[in-house]
């Protein structure tokens, strides 16, 4: 349930954090994340955004109401026109019918090259508005401006944008890097406590690929972060888009190190479309496909089964689901070929090659199936 | 009227001009362009083209039963399947639609990341081809196989690639680079001769941009041109192909140099859309409105009247439109604000600033209404 923004800064007040900043190190196409309280609605945090004739923010139906007066004040003296496009909310509007809203808009208010598109929302508003800055007159300038925690944590940072076809998640997009992230902590006292659990699975995710310190500290900290302690959501933000940073950095297009981000992914995706986008939550999703990519990798001889026990026990607390539905083996096996990372009909899992270090690798179907049968609802 | 096949291989036997190589040079995203005779069907044509498990030949409904074959068969022992999806022919299916249809293809067949789709056809099977493996799966190798003059000389090279929107041509598309681009000479016996013509359009505009002497050359060989001689096409093509590769290796985003290739286009867009798409074809179109772009040029002082009066001379002899339809200046006007070019609604046009040099200007509204008045018909 929403709480009102102006409750929201009340009650950070007392807490607040100095905004930090987080470079994304990619050459002419390099940008800062800033991660802060109050940043939405300052004009200063726009300093390095391009001026423009003008401006479209794209945001959806739930956000508009809440961000999209103060961010359309913020950035008012830097266009002549800003103009706001509220689409339906939602994974199962994440298409070509939704994206062409974006393309009307623009023409119909006579945008042209330079005109700066504004993503404010969660990963589906980012992914869309991303697609539609990198394809709009073959490329305008972009600001995420993610009001989720996945989004903060994940989507948001390092360029990857699409919309889903009806056979398969992210199936078109483009690589297309934002001019700037603007993380402004006070929007997650909004959220749903739904979507503050999905984004919390992203968060999660970083540990077991990445950096088991960060997976310690989340152990302790899993209450703060889902009673949305700032000083810990601050935290958890800055890690995230750091680990996410490097990545990326040495690994823009995805031509190695930077599938170890979709671990639980492959699971996970064959979970969102096999059920229809948005009967679960993208994270959830990914949560529960952490836990089966984690079985996985301890069958594959990457991991034992006390690490599964331990990841799985996190996610659970992070108010996740570990259990996945019943869509039947053949069934996941099938969803699970067409994803990004199959090769010639193969399966690409990103598994835990040891706690802290990811790797992808083929698996025999028999052994997946042992998984699924082992993960999943009867 | 197409001729057949076979008549065109025997027709063009005795004057076989030995293949040429143009590169683009583009750092890691270099590619070559050949140019030659029986290329279309030699399995050696394609060494440089990354192998996979598939490829997709997408071309249209009057191309495929000319040349589909003959492709498939020469990139046979390249992939484990080649599949061949063929469009509805012309401009007024470059839209999202028949886009999706590249998708669905792709998605039904298993089309990986690997996967290499060939572009075979004109302009708008490549621009549609182009943008379909720029977006699937954010980027898959492509090859363009263009069978028009117009695709060969402008359109197959560069990297342009879009669709259009009801409310501008080429609206949505992206930069994004093929693996090459094979100018089968042969393929030109078969266009009808009012697409030959549309890409004399294209050849001519490369002389007032950039090279007289290549102006002067076309003007004493137009009638070998429009003939179809062998030795006047294999010329004109490899010319065009290395203005377009000296221009987009210095500007392959159009920040400046690149847009003098839009010569004409921003007339020749707002007549296209006007009438409504394929109506005129996009380079009668062109060529209509390079006469008018000219005489804009004359009117801003940098070409002299028998400037204009030899280029419209030219572009009647190819067999184009020098008249522009009567769509009334107020509505050229609205098009033309709505053009890629356009920056906070003034229009930008390329005018020639010297016989062989054009440059991005804008012009009074009295000044564009006189060169309406003169150009189209009443």
């Amino acid at each position: 349930m929403p709480v009102s923004a102006s409750s929201t800064s009340q009650g950070l007040e007392n807490s607040r954090v100095p905004p930090v900043r987080v470079y994304i190190p990619l050459g002419d196409r390099s940008y800062p994340i800033l991660i802060g309280n109050d940043l939405l609605g300052d004009a200063g945090s726009y300093d390095a955004v391009p001026s423009a004739a003008s401006a479209l923010i794209v945001t959806n139906t739930t956000v508009a109401p809440l961000y999209a007066q103060a961010l359309q004040q913020a950035i008012a003296g830097r266009y002549r026109r800003v103009d706001v496009l509220a689409l339906p909310d939602g994974e199962a509007h994440k298409n070509w019918e939704t994206l062409n809203l974006i393309f009307d808009a623009l023409l119909g208010h006579g945008s042209d090259r330079k005109t700066v598109l504004f993503a404010l929302g969660g990963g589906v508003v980012g992914d869309m508005t991303g697609f539609a800055a990198a394809a709009y007159m073959r490329g305008v300038p972009f600001v995420q401006v993610p009001t989720t925690l996945l989004a903060q944590v994940d989507s948001s940072v390092g360029g990857k944008t699409a919309i889903n076809h009806p056979l398969g998640k992210n199936m078109i997009g483009a690589f297309y890097q934002p001019q700037l992230v603007l993380c402004d902590l006070g929007t997650l006292a909004t959220l749903p406590a739904r979507e503050l659990s999905a984004g919390l699975a992203e968060v999660i995710k970083y540990g077991p690929i990445h950096d088991m310190a960060f997976f310690a500290w989340i152990e302790e900290n899993i209450d703060a972060l889902v009673a949305r302690d700032p000083a810990a959501l601050a935290h958890a933000v800055k890690r995230s888009c750091e680990i996410k940073a490097f990545v990326v950095g040495q690994d823009e297009r995805e031509a190695g190190l930077r599938a170890i981000l979709n671990f639980g992914h492959t699971f996970g995706h064959a979970i969102e479309s096999g059920l229809g986008y948005g009967e679960w939550l993208h994270g959830e999703a990914v949560g529960c496909g952490m836990v089966m990519a984690a079985r996985l990798s301890q069958r594959l001889g990457g991991v034992d089964v006390a690490f599964v026990d331990r990841l799985t026990r996190l996610i659970e607390r992070a108010g996740l689901p570990v259990v996945g539905p019943a869509l039947g083996a053949e069934r996941y096996l099938e969803l699970m070929r067409i994803d990004k990372k199959s090769e010639g009909g193969e399966i690409r899992f990103v598994v835990i090659d040891k706690p802290g270090s990811a790797a992808v690798r083929n698996a025999p179907d028999a052994v997946v199936r042992e998984v699924l049968a082992q993960c999943c609802a009867a």
